[in-house]
């Protein structure tokens, strides 16, 4: 790579078009590996897209359980700028919060706990605490149908380097409230759900949050933690996702395109006037 | 769910377009946990669409570097039919190769051996035995830009979800040998890789690995493990992606679309003749 920008980066690209072989220069979508670490714990790592690091490890210990409120997290040290120090984030938890993170260590290390079913998964988001998103609010469709344009709009990282997926939390009067970009889509979730966590606006009631694919089981998960009522995308769900949904009583909707939209489960919070 | 055969499942959908709402079914494509375990060690969980289960465990296994030899698989029991046995595989291997899942299976669980920065990933698939892929074959671009069409054409099931990813090998003449598709793009590249690996037709030089959506690290290490020279995909590859295919020799070429392509690396392997 011969330049760094954070989550771009640019390098050099042979092009083939129709038997015409040019070289050019091109920007690629930054991934680079993240490892979380609570005193000795390793927390595990994942592949990301550097940027928004801090948010990225709040959101993740938040929605994984491991964190419920912002005073639990005594320190987050980002990275350094030199190896090995480069990817390794440092958090330091009260001494409550000291065992769970060892036990999530566990979990996420031989994975057993995650369940071998789609059941075991759900009871076991139960016992984390994992309930029913405030039912107040009911979304207009008609709103809900300009959302996908105003997250392009906002996507400037995409339109260069076409690898990145999305993210982003709206109001229920389609006002943008934060945007983050990440070659993986949980880790764009994790950053914008870290980013309330850190400005101390969790739960999310009255929001919805729009992601640029799919609606997989995690993104439903995730979604659910931080008390948001209604997950968009502009994709198919899985059919984990749609239960995991339907069971915890989240709004999932796919396939959100022009004037169009599927609803999966609990079409109460969509405010439609007629059933034929 | 109200139906269930394998890889899709048929649901109950509301629609909203333009206004109008509309109930119907819908089918969504299956995705459910699977744990691998040999002996008392859980290799970790992966949510993957059920299916071609034999070969996904043989694929990891081998792209991760706990096999390199059939006669090293004993044995492998796909999952029961009730819970808790209905979504775990459990393999046994050689007596050399178990002391090699248990290090695996810590590998996963701290997940820290994976190296803090690229490079040290990259330094450890080197010490794992990765090598560069043969280059005696020289492919044709003509060919290539035929390759996306003839994946859509056998994707039977993305054409009724939406929701899943494919991984197709190709011969270097343009034949399609095999076609997996999975909700997780690597647990797609793994069945691929699984299923030669199970026919014992690895290594597999002269092939080109086709992936519907990006080129990620994974995929990447994953195309090497098999000694595949060629790995294309319709979309962007990640910063990372292209930085292991430079350093271990694999022609990686992204955005394949009608009749143009790009080269990230090794482009000495496509037949081109002009270089402006």
């Amino acid at each position: 790579m011969t330049q760094k920008s954070g989550s771009i980066e640019l390098t050099q690209i042979t092009q083939w078009e129709e038997g015409k072989v040019s070289r050019a220069e091109d920007f690629l979508a930054a991934e680079e590996p993240l490892e979380m670490r609570a005193g000795r714990y390793s927390l595990g790592v994942t592949l990301r897209t550097p940027g928004n690091d801090e948010e990225l490890v709040a959101g993740f210990l938040f929605t994984e359980g491991i964190l419920s409120r912002r005073e639990h997290l005594l320190s987050l040290r980002l990275p350094g700028k030199d190896a090995p120090e480069r990817n390794l984030v440092r958090v330091t938890l009260d001494s409550n919060r000291r065992l769970k993170a060892r036990s999530a260590a566990r979990r996420f290390s031989a994975g057993s706990a995650c369940g071998v079913c789609g059941k075991a998964s759900i009871a076991q988001l139960r016992r984390r605490g994992l309930r029913r998103p405030e039912s107040a609010t009911q979304f207009d469709p008609e709103v809900l149908c300009q959302l996908p344009d105003k997250l392009r709009a906002a996507q400037a990282v995409f339109g260069r380097t076409g690898g990145l997926h999305a993210a982003a939390l709206f109001s229920a009067g389609g006002e943008l409230l934060v945007l983050r970009e990440d070659i993986g889509r949980h880790n764009a979730v994790d950053k914008v759900i870290g980013w309330a966590f850190l400005e101390g606006r969790l739960p999310l009631g009255g929001h919805t949050m729009l992601v640029s694919g799919r609606g997989g089981f995690e993104i439903v998960q995730k979604t659910i933690a931080a008390g948001i009522p209604l997950l968009a995308s502009v994709s198919a769900p899985s059919s984990l996702a749609v239960q995991l949904a339907r069971e915890l009583g989240l709004t999932l909707v796919g396939f959100l395109r022009g004037q169009r939209f599927v609803i999966y489960s609990e079409e109460v919070r969509i405010a439609v006037s007629t059933l034929n």
